[in-house]
């Protein structure tokens, strides 16, 4: 078999034609399809509805030591859902403060403090004229959306299958006294999928900031979200491999059930050392009186456990990994040796990453739209929605049915043939 | 009957040692009793206990809109709940964005926002050198605790039975561009009970700020918390009132339903201009992905709309309504004629503010302590924790039963007689 870039001009024009053929073709179909958001499909919401049943109006509201759910108090969550939580998060329960249904809240909250009144007492970010974050791309959007908003400069860190680029990582974190903290999702990354490997951790763990008040954000995301039984994919404890390296502060570990069980109604929590939680409690305090104590319960009444959440997750891999089966099967069936595209194969989380020819994602992004497909927007997954080469689009087959996620992959594959048929040509007749 | 400060020397020795017999009588009772904080009772907690049952497993979860509420999106709440809580604050659906649990949160992060960027795009408070925010005294202790968590410079105004002092607003605001804000409970006050009158809210509309980014930060929290059905406080629009004086966004109202359905399980919400909300729609949506929909959904199939909500005060008011009357019966009894103290009648809200003789309020507090009885600190009710009368003390009858709130009124009385008695013996010995 030819790649692209192997056929001559002929053969590529007539290739062309094909595809304009086809294309046109699926045009007339009027689709309605979505590979967009990392949204938990209907099937997988309808697996936590027993939860809405656990609290009722017979239910003892009631934490084991004995307070009222129902009534204020209990400002860093009920203890058996700090306790659960730590469990998910792989921390000690003292770690933990459990907040509302939105780890991103937690993180967002995190950088404003740290803007206004600095991290443990340092100078308020919003006083220094140069604030800069590591961006690991491939990356979460809505991490970056935050640094955005406040100004705070991204700096791009390439990432390969073990995680970041780690040497570039120390070199600005050990150097630059500007640098001042790290976005990360270091299991099933969003959006490649790939999980840290240890070394990468430890590395982590062991960095030497030349800031006092450097932090990582460690958005573990999708910590139980494997999508096989048999394959899945564990890191080392982030808090206890930063306190063994003598920087037991250097860490906020978040994470939350948004994808255990309900997108919006689940509860989040964050994990750091008790220091930052001391530091973290006086914002905390004067900006809630308590987050909701019954939702809570209503988690930990249902899961019981980090136990139970293991089981149900795997309820949730049951439903996902046909979806991601039937991308990664197309795309293999289709696109394997044409040299137009590479693509991660996650063992869990919510994304596929797509690396097309350079300068075609956004064709391809396009071309979907065209027929009817939405896709995330090409460049979201960098800082300022650029990415320099215009080659990653994040998929994310979570919401639509198997159905739907082959129709899709199959209109997903023509374009990325077809943007890629034209940028050989364009680039032959530049 | 003689006022205490009528009584000659001999007398006041006489009437300290009946008081001090009586105190160490109580003292040797071991009394176990709080009249601090302004939680429901737990008989007004079982009230909302049928709401836990109405989404259930076999729910519909979908708005009327058809969006399913276990999924995201809604940053701003679902429509039918947006509708609902437009209702209780007196303002249209559109002007509302529905949030968490907390409104105390929605007011810190509006402060936060205004701190780091500004307001509507005006220069960042965290850049000036002078930021200050008007406190009408005595207020709400949480309120105060925002603008001092971020240095912002508190100015006393004195309240009457109208509302805040208005000729001393209207010469801050109108004349000193650091006047940024100022905090307001309109309705049934915290901790006074009082309800600004038609005037005071007009001329609040009718400010001339000299900073562009003043805004009234409007706290309705206890719009709906009447306690009588017959006598019931209402006040004008602010939003409207503001439009009209041509000051569409010099307000943000803001509310909950901390205190109609659960403390901390509630539904939150502000209500502001279209372009305010454009504003906070940057944010907001950087912040969060969405708030707790299936919350926002138990909520509105419970209640219905702001009639259903009404309805369901009327039970709170209820259980209320003994309580304050238990406290205001007994001052009266109790009190009246001695010159030693004053307080207000509330028709509604949670407090009862009492006025000791200046100089007393930290004695009185203490001495309740000793009995085992605990009341909000002296001084709570004032920036930075400091009553310059050291006269105010906040009453919170709404958490113990109607029985303790007698005998916690008892003990409260003993310890007023008693400060006063040493006050006045102490001024005659200076």
């Amino acid at each position: 078999m030819k790649t692209y870039a192997e056929m001559n001009e002929q053969e590529l024009f007539a290739l062309k034609a094909e595809l304009d053929e086809q294309f046109k073709t699926e045009e007339t179909k009027g689709h309605s399809l979505n590979m967009a958001r990392g949204k938990p499909g209907v099937s997988q919401l309808s697996l936590s509805m027993p939860m809405l049943n656990v609290i009722n109006i017979d239910s003892d509201m009631h934490t084991l030591l004995g307070n009222d759910t129902r009534n204020y108090g209990d400002w860093d969550g009920i203890g058996e859902c700090r306790r659960m939580m730590a469990g998910m998060l792989g921390v000690k329960k003292d770690n933990v403060i459990v907040c509302g249904n939105s780890s991103l809240n937690i993180m967002y909250d995190t950088v404003v403090r740290s803007m206004v009144k600095g991290v443990n007492g340092s100078t308020p970010w919003c006083k220094l004229d140069h604030v800069k974050f590591l961006c690991p791309v491939p990356g979460y959007d809505r991490h970056f959306k935050i640094t955005e908003l406040f100004d705070i400069e991204m700096i791009n860190i390439p990432m390969d299958e073990n995680g970041p680029d780690m040497d570039l990582v120390e070199q600005y974190v050990n150097n630059d006294a500007s640098v001042k903290g790290i976005w990360c999702v270091p299991k099933y990354s969003n959006p490649t999928g790939i999980t840290y490997s240890d070394e990468v951790v430890r590395r982590f763990a062991n960095l030497k900031p030349k800031a006092e008040d450097f932090r990582i954000f460690w958005d573990n995301a999708y910590c139980i979200h494997h999508i096989y039984d048999d394959i899945q994919d564990e890191i080392p404890n982030i808090l206890e491999e930063c306190e063994k390296a003598g920087n037991p502060n250097m860490v906020y570990v978040f994470g939350s059930t948004s994808k255990v069980s309900f997108p919006g109604s689940g509860v989040s929590a964050i994990a750091t050392s008790l220091e930052n939680m001391d530091y973290i409690k006086k914002f905390m305090t004067t900006q809630i009186i308590g987050h909701d104590k019954i939702n809570q319960l209503r988690h930990v009444r249902f899961f019981k456990n980090i136990e139970g959440m293991k089981e149900h997750m795997k309820k949730h891999a049951d439903l996902l990994r046909p979806k991601f089966e039937a991308v990664l099967n197309l795309l293999e069936a289709e696109l394997t040796g044409l040299g137009i595209g590479s693509w991660t194969k996650p063992r869990g989380g919510y994304f596929i990453s797509f690396e097309s020819m350079p300068g075609c994602a956004k064709a391809i992004v396009s071309k979907c739209k065209q027929l009817g497909m939405v896709l995330t927007d090409a460049g979201a997954t960098f800082p300022y929605g650029k990415d320099p080469q215009d080659s990653n689009i994040r998929i994310a087959p979570s919401f639509p049915t198997p159905e739907e996620m082959v129709e899709a992959t199959r209109l997903f594959v023509l374009c990325v043939k077809l943007a890629a048929v034209e940028k050989l040509l364009a680039d032959r007749q530049a």
